[in-house]
């Protein structure tokens, strides 16, 4: 049996060896500010405090950390910046919490159509460097003005746009990253194809942490896309939204297609005043970018399918401004409804044709638990994120919202669908995984795990269950 | 030191075995039948005999011999269709080839737009049973006609269309595979995004069947392209045409972009006779599938970047017949060039600037080896496929042409490219593979294998060379 017995918190020994490898300041132990990195968006309550943090200046640093937490057995977080949904980024108590935050250099290289950036550069400063330059870094989390671009890489994040232009993996050509040992190993680069040998680069996009510390991607950029049309349905009931959903990815694929119900559009309307539609249940928001006449054509036929799904009202627009205002709606639904209590946001996805069902399962659910749930959702891709709001202090709520957020997920499992279709599972979602995986899976997942990670020091307590110390 | 001592060629015991556990018929061992399994499309003469064919009829079949072979400690090579361009298919000495050719069911479930088929499936069929209900599986290899899904899958395999729509890998949602020891393990899903767990489905997708044997695909299916306009350009040089493409990927995502030399053209003309230009250097064929009066603005684009590039005659067309013609004479290159002599096949990928620098050195080298390289390519990706043809018999031009083949890869890697973009490493290209990853990715695929296929059972002497038994 492989040791895996972490360190006790109080390790000054370690911790002072680690300050002494470092330059001035790198090494942060003073509680104040060690206690800013114990959370990250999840706030999840069991979220540790660090005994320390790291502040990378650079890779060699993040090697430095690493073969220390190797030879130390001292578990390390890896933290853009801090904007997780799922508890990947929060503290582990007595562990080391490495941050890239400083390392946010972004370059772009025309002539190979990518960025070169570092792994805590903003992601909307990528898409900022590449404008810059007439081009295009498509992937668009609802995050992006403040997540990291290496943990979205991390996450394989998702976004609105993905449903026509793919994910945060999509757009990954290369990258730098180090090991739990210390190891700094380039894969990939500005290759548009390239096989050869195992796909490494692959293995690392997705895996939140716990197999290597991604130190710098190299991304694919296209040609900016046309200036798109934008359409917004609203609907009597959330259901019939859906449906319209299912009809109208069976014949066309929109540049964005998402969906918010009435508890959304209200905490919308309350913050920001869009003279959304109050009364109506759903609002689906599209958008088409297909060149020239084409995008009218396209708006045609998702038009035809709302009404057919019996909207009550559909209204179409190219103006940019005017449907970027709709876009901001939408971007601002999640920060709308913090005014509606304490939020737990759910991440599940279905096959598209199940939409209809998880919504109506969703519904049931709240019910049964006494609970609000909302439902907001990059509707096109089948991802939905149904949002759990309860009073802050009413630990009862809390507890059947808690209930409630397990019951969606194996609610998702139910309908063939996924605990998490872009936020990644992260310390919040561990207890289910094994629900939709199964054991093999699971097994394959610790084989690779302990192949790359054998003491275990990388994101503990992410994807595997952490284990009592031997 | 983990052992690795294959059986020898006579395992007559363990064999018999195996028969006993399997359908009459299924383990085929007579010599006229097993030599059909010894060499795939590489050809390559290092290539060993099979002591037995497996042909599976299921995916118990499959367990059954992995189970078999990891008790036994007996060389398995997965084979779909054999078409391998890279020895990924070809018989190992004493070994076992496990056939999926009989595994070939395809349905297409038109509510989730996938097509779940087995890896045996011609990939024609899988494309002939979406486009039947009006779906689309865009993945097109050259050899889609011949080639298996699974060995697609496999080899993570390209094509015309993927500048604009993405790789195989992009359109496998879920697998099945059977892992060395035998384990059955079910991956994705009918899910557009999933991100829960490790990227598992990713690490097998272009893994050559070195972790696994993929047995069933779920495959993501699109709603059609519009009809396609088509534009010819012939040029006087080659690196004026990879100008061309360097100039027209900088603007527009073309659905097409693809390369042939004066030699290939001149092959395709001998075979089919479309009354090519047989007196240019180069032509280049582009494809737009942009909806409407878009295709004809895309279009226009391409042709001014081939004008300025010094095109010698352009030419555009919007009758899909004529367009095919094309495209059919661009894939018949390959089997038209089979009359130039023996073909060594290469698949280098660069960075699409350094397209016209591998041109370039590609004449150089076919210069100091006294050699025939033809260069026909999916130039818009930057994927080339230089053809080194020798007289038959000759093992003066043998041995130059094999020199040659080594000198283009080792261009490729110095250009910041690959050894192969979309056939593969096999058994062919594995010397390589260390020159192009280093040293410590070498380390990490080891590692990868080992937790995998602790035997190192699984198509030994692809990606990892193999080791003398111990």
């Amino acid at each position: 049996m492989r040791e895996r017995g972490f360190v006790e918190p109080a390790m000054n020994g370690p911790v002072e060896q680690l300050v002494s490898c470092l330059s001035p300041g790198t090494v942060v132990t003073d509680p104040a500010i060690v206690a800013n990195y114990r959370f990250d968006w999840a706030r999840d309550p069991s979220a540790g405090v660090p005994a320390a943090v790291v502040r990378a200046r650079s890779t060699a640093d993040v090697q430095t950390v690493l073969r220390w937490a190797s030879e130390n057995r001292v578990p390390v977080v890896p933290r853009g910046a801090g904007s997780s949904l799922a508890g990947g980024a929060s503290g582990v108590e007595g562990g080391v919490t490495l941050s890239l935050e400083l390392m946010r250099d972004v370059s772009v290289d025309v002539g190979n159509r990518v960025a070169v950036a570092q792994a805590g550069a903003i992601t909307a400063d990528v898409k900022t460097a590449a404008a810059a330059h007439g081009l295009w870094y498509p992937p668009d989390p609802s995050s992006y003005e403040m997540s990291s671009i290496g943990g979205n890489a991390a996450t394989n994040a998702g976004g609105l746009c993905c449903l026509k232009y793919g994910v945060t993996g999509d757009y990954v050509l290369g990258m730098e990253v180090v090991l739990a040992d210390g190891r700094i190993i380039r894969l990939g680069g500005p290759r548009l194809k390239d096989v050869a040998g195992l796909p490494l680069l692959r293995l690392f996009v997705g895996s939140e942490g716990t197999l290597g510390v991604i130190t710098e991607l190299t991304l694919r950029l296209l040609p900016p896309p046309p200036a798109p049309a934008t359409l917004t349905a609203t609907f009597g009931s959330v259901e019939a939204a859906a449906e319209a959903v299912v009809a109208i990815t069976r014949q066309v694929r929109p540049a964005m297609l998402e969906l918010m119900d009435r508890v959304a559009i209200n905490a919308v309307e309350d913050l920001i005043r869009m003279d959304l539609d109050r009364s109506s249940e759903a609002l689906l928001l599209a958008r088409s970018d297909a060149p020239g006449a084409a995008a009218a054509d396209e708006l045609a036929i998702i038009e035809a399918a709302c009404q057919a799904s019996g909207a009550r009202e559909v209204y179409t627009t190219t103006e940019q401004d005017e449907g970027d205002a709709f876009i901001h709606a939408r971007r601002s639904a999640l920060p709308a409804m913090e005014r509606l209590g304490v939020l737990l946001i759910e991440d599940v996805g279905v096959p598209v044709p199940a939409l209809p069902e998880l919504v109506r399962g969703i519904r049931g659910i709240a019910e049964a638990r006494n609970t609000i749930i909302s439902v907001i959702a990059h509707a096109g891709d089948g991802n939905t994120h149904p949002v759990i709001a309860y009073p802050p202090g009413d630990d009862e709520a809390e507890a059947r919202a808690r209930l409630a957020f397990g019951d969606v997920m194996m609610l998702a499992i139910e309908l063939g669908g996924t605990i998490t279709g872009e936020h990644g599972v992260g310390r919040l979602k561990t207890p289910w995984l094994l629900d939709q995986l199964g054991h093999d899976s699971m097994a394959l997942t610790r084989q690779i795990k302990d192949a790359l990670d054998p003491a275990h020091i990388l994101n503990p307590g992410v994807m595997l269950p952490e284990e009592p110390s031997a």
